[in-house]
């Protein structure tokens, strides 16, 4: 089960070309991604830990053109949970529909925000994301 | 003399209308500000007395569509500079036209970083500035 | 009684501040015009007449820096109306909070859409605007 | 041999935690894009033929964070190219140095702006592509 994050197309993400522009599909991504981590704790965890959450990857697929008044759906699912990194799997549908607008596949590790190095994920933090990815 | 500083219009510039977005002439505006305090050594100054450049009121028109592939000028000036305040004019042109694409005032003021409050422009910051003001 | 959207800031949504960046400040005030537009299907009216809102000036205040998960509400109401113009005011407030955030004043024109040249506001877009003017 | 393009990190390019924020990157590459077509006559060729330049999948790498006042440079090299589609690499490095800030893989597919189907890179804009390619 993912977490879902609804948007309504406006003018404003799209660009020249009439279609949602490539940087603000990342932007969507980034909305999603603080929906799931908000929901489950994971961003009060982080701050009690002096952590931060840092995407070192993203391979996006970009299958059909979103345009305006689209009411589209970003689900987030985390995927796999390692020692000190993740990898979280998103995708862009129309609201209520399977058609796959577009997918990607977010890389991400857990850094202390001191030495700015990765961690391991581990108590507190770890119970929460456990159950992201159980979800 | 104001500041120029010269920006090629792109895809990603434009919204849906295939013109420039209002909320990217803001951004079109700020890297003039950025470039007049650049060359000026004012964020030089500012750093050194833990001070920052806070923009307070932004008055802007939109006077004729900014589009693909133009070629557009941002000149910034320094117009107004009061005991802890200012006021720049900035106009948007096509390169090398006196055509008047848009045009804003921007208050802002010079606060205290640790504070947060506005603090009085002085020595160093107050000479830099003069002599952009007088440019 | 103004239309309100509801906003949660993200780390996206903020520059090297720590703030919400000028820019986006209208681009969440376009997503207020594009809300109390929808809801009173000004969006229709206007793609059925083949005309267009386009906004000619947008003089904002930015009163209190907008933060990390701050809850913000955008409200707008069309407070004048002209014979091809009209004016909007925009604030942002806190979530349930009468506290002054930023509030603009936003002028447009409708134009028709193949001569780009404002045209008089009437039949049924005038009796839409008329409702939303005295919610 | 690569395409260059310089850009100077502003405060408007950061967000909360005082990096170039991902989205921003994809501006970064787009810009980096527009540059090297612009320069090589990809535009006017792709216009004259009716087709259109579509990123299908970006593939992009975050290694060092990009600060605010950082010097940078996009370096964009057309990599592969097939019957209608093709394959860039981009990379951000600090202004003369060869630090790998980012990476990113860039697919590319040719369309017809009529029926937005692929269409076979074919005459003038093959050649132009071609003479890219070996630069």
């Amino acid at each position: 089960m993912a977490h879902v994050t609804r948007i309504k197309v406006r003018g404003y993400h799209l660009d020249g070309y009439g279609h949602v522009n490539n940087a603000r599909y990342l932007e969507f991504l980034e909305e999603g991604r603080w929906g799931i981590m908000d929901d489950s704790d994971t961003i009060h965890a982080l701050e009690d830990l002096g952590q931060a959450f840092v995407v070192v990857q993203i391979n996006i697929r970009f299958r059909k053109p979103i345009c305006m008044g689209d009411r589209i759906e970003v689900h987030t699912r985390l995927d796999k949970l390692g020692v000190s990194s993740g990898e979280m799997e998103q995708v862009i549908r129309p609201e209520g529909s399977d058609v796959l607008m577009s997918d990607a596949k977010v890389m991400f590790v857990i850094v202390d925000k001191q030495t700015h190095r990765p961690v391991a994920i581990d108590g507190r933090l770890r119970e929460v994301l456990d159950r992201v990815r159980r979800r």
